[in-house]
């Protein structure tokens, strides 16, 4: 079998590498899958770099959360599963071409799903639906603002507020956007050119301040953003494109009581009830029937060439996501 | 009578006013005051300079809310005050030796109150109070940290903290004030002169993160602040020190689950509950009976030389408040 992994933190492309390791054997109550496709994910470069938020336990560290598999081995007392059963395991280390898991950690993949879409499904549309219902109240017919709206969350974040009557403003940075976004659901497309994009945002919803502002950047964007919701909104921050912290002025913070926090999905998921877990796979489930989860492909990668995955996932202007596959 | 105005905004000592009118008549229902003591607050400065959130209804505008007086003439009708009570009057527009106002708008002061730190009552130790209170939940033994320390809010704040069985970490910029600082009831004092913030500050506590973090300054000092209060807390912004918008690391919101918002006591007024004002009102009462809201006055000036006054009030570094007087 192959694996990724790095052995120290650094520039993704230059410290991955893959290695061959005997293949596993299941133990009683385990299961080997064959993953066929895995996901590479921003909070898989940061954590490479060193930066994401929670550190692996020890280096080396074999990266990866989302993948789609297919059950070829079962260990002892495994009852559930089957060999040939389609599977989407849930816990790290799964840049590999074979994993062997505990049988509950691997719930079996919806019938009939794309395995692409499958194994992305845990990521971006998670954090697309929980940051519309987790943060601030909302009601059909509220105004939600974000910037990087051509991202994969943020096109997400376009149809699932569609989907909830949810009214968007989405702010990008170039032309020839609208109409793909348009086309998601967006009610307002802003191509932001560094004007008074507080007014831009207000004249875009009719003067209807937003409750909630989504900010994939940072900076003087989430000052942007902040200046622009209603009087006790919420401005979360989920994304690091500027690399620049996110800043508020203080009137806005304290004249017109407006909250700035970020969201984590990870801790979502480590915090979640068990209840609320099962909601959000059902949510998720749905949209991925509907194909209201799809997400774009930029380019497919074996797992041999991750290197060269991971530096095409580090630019800007991809147009989707990188995949890893087996072969 | 005299009557301080402003008839545009600007810096406050350049634009302030006095202007003589006739002695005003309370109608039925109103008590005429006489005021002998009215505050100064950064409020007044930044309502003068057009920099607050509440901006006067129409200019010219006389600024002032809080003050002590003496009622000398009642109107028809008024039952609860009689002429040579003392009263706190309630509202703006207080920077004048003479006000008419409804009879309920002027509740006594507290008997043998001292008259200028009764006139600072609702403002100062109000918000001390407040952002112990109405932030985030607090229990006896836990941390919070605050910049400004040496503050008029910022000595209540370690006041309050400490009758309320909380530790406080105090930030200060010069020398020479721990003696004073830990007087009050400061658990722990730093002297911040530039180096790793955060880590000076988990010292001060052995390690234990702050929940909440009181922040009056802004800027950087706003992120070193995130950096130090635990996973989840917050930092409350309340002041415009620095006069650089407040800015948090990213990996802090996201990852630590940081939280930021601002405190601002005239929405706090605005909004409470009828109990929860009674409430207050009850605690300050006692903690100016107490002597633990009392605050240095700086310096006094008369009406007459409100410029210089708020000249005054305009600069760092002072040790105390500074007051007006009616003659």
């Amino acid at each position: 079998m192959k694996r990724a992994l790095f052995r120290r933190h650094g520039d993704p492309s230059r410290v991955i590498e893959v290695v061959q390791e005997p293949d596993p054997t299941p133990g009683p109550g385990q299961v080997r899958v064959r993953l066929k496709v895995m996901t590479i994910n921003p909070a898989d470069l940061l954590s490479i770099e060193g930066r994401y938020g929670a550190e692996p336990l020890a280096l080396p560290a074999t990266p990866g959360v989302g993948a789609w598999g297919i059950v070829d081995a079962v260990g002892e007392g495994v009852s559930r599963l089957a060999v040939g059963d389609a599977v989407l395991p849930v816990g790290g280390g799964l840049w590999a071409d074979t994993v062997v898991l505990a049988e509950r950690m691997a719930p079996k993949a919806p019938a009939g799903a794309d395995p692409e879409q499958a194994a992305m499904m845990r990521a971006n549309p998670a954090t697309a639906e929980l940051m519309l219902t987790d943060i601030v109240p909302l009601a059909a017919g509220d105004w939600v603002v974000q910037n990087a709206a051509n991202s994969a969350v943020g096109r997400l974040v376009a149809r699932f507020a569609r989907d909830k009557g949810l009214k968007t403003v989405n702010i990008v940075r170039r032309d020839g956007l609208e109409a793909g976004l348009h086309a998601d659901g967006a009610d307002a497309v802003i191509v932001d050119r560094g004007g008074d994009l507080a007014a831009a945002i207000l004249a875009a919803t009719g003067g209807v301040a937003p409750k909630l502002a989504l900010d994939a950047i940072g900076g003087a964007a989430t000052a942007a953003l902040a200046a622009a919701v209603a009087p006790g909104g919420t401005v979360s921050v989920y994304g690091l494109l500027s690399g620049a912290p996110p800043q508020v002025e203080a009137r806005d913070l304290v004249f017109r009581d407006v909250r700035l926090r970020g969201f984590w999905l990870a801790q979502w998921y480590a915090t979640a009830s068990a209840d609320r877990m099962r909601a959000l796979q059902g949510i998720l489930n749905e949209r991925l029937a509907q194909g209201l989860s799809h997400q774009a492909v930029a380019a497919r990668y074996p797992l041999d060439r991750v290197a060269e995955a991971l530096a095409h996932a580090g630019q800007g202007g991809r147009d989707g996501k990188i995949i890893l596959t087996a072969e």
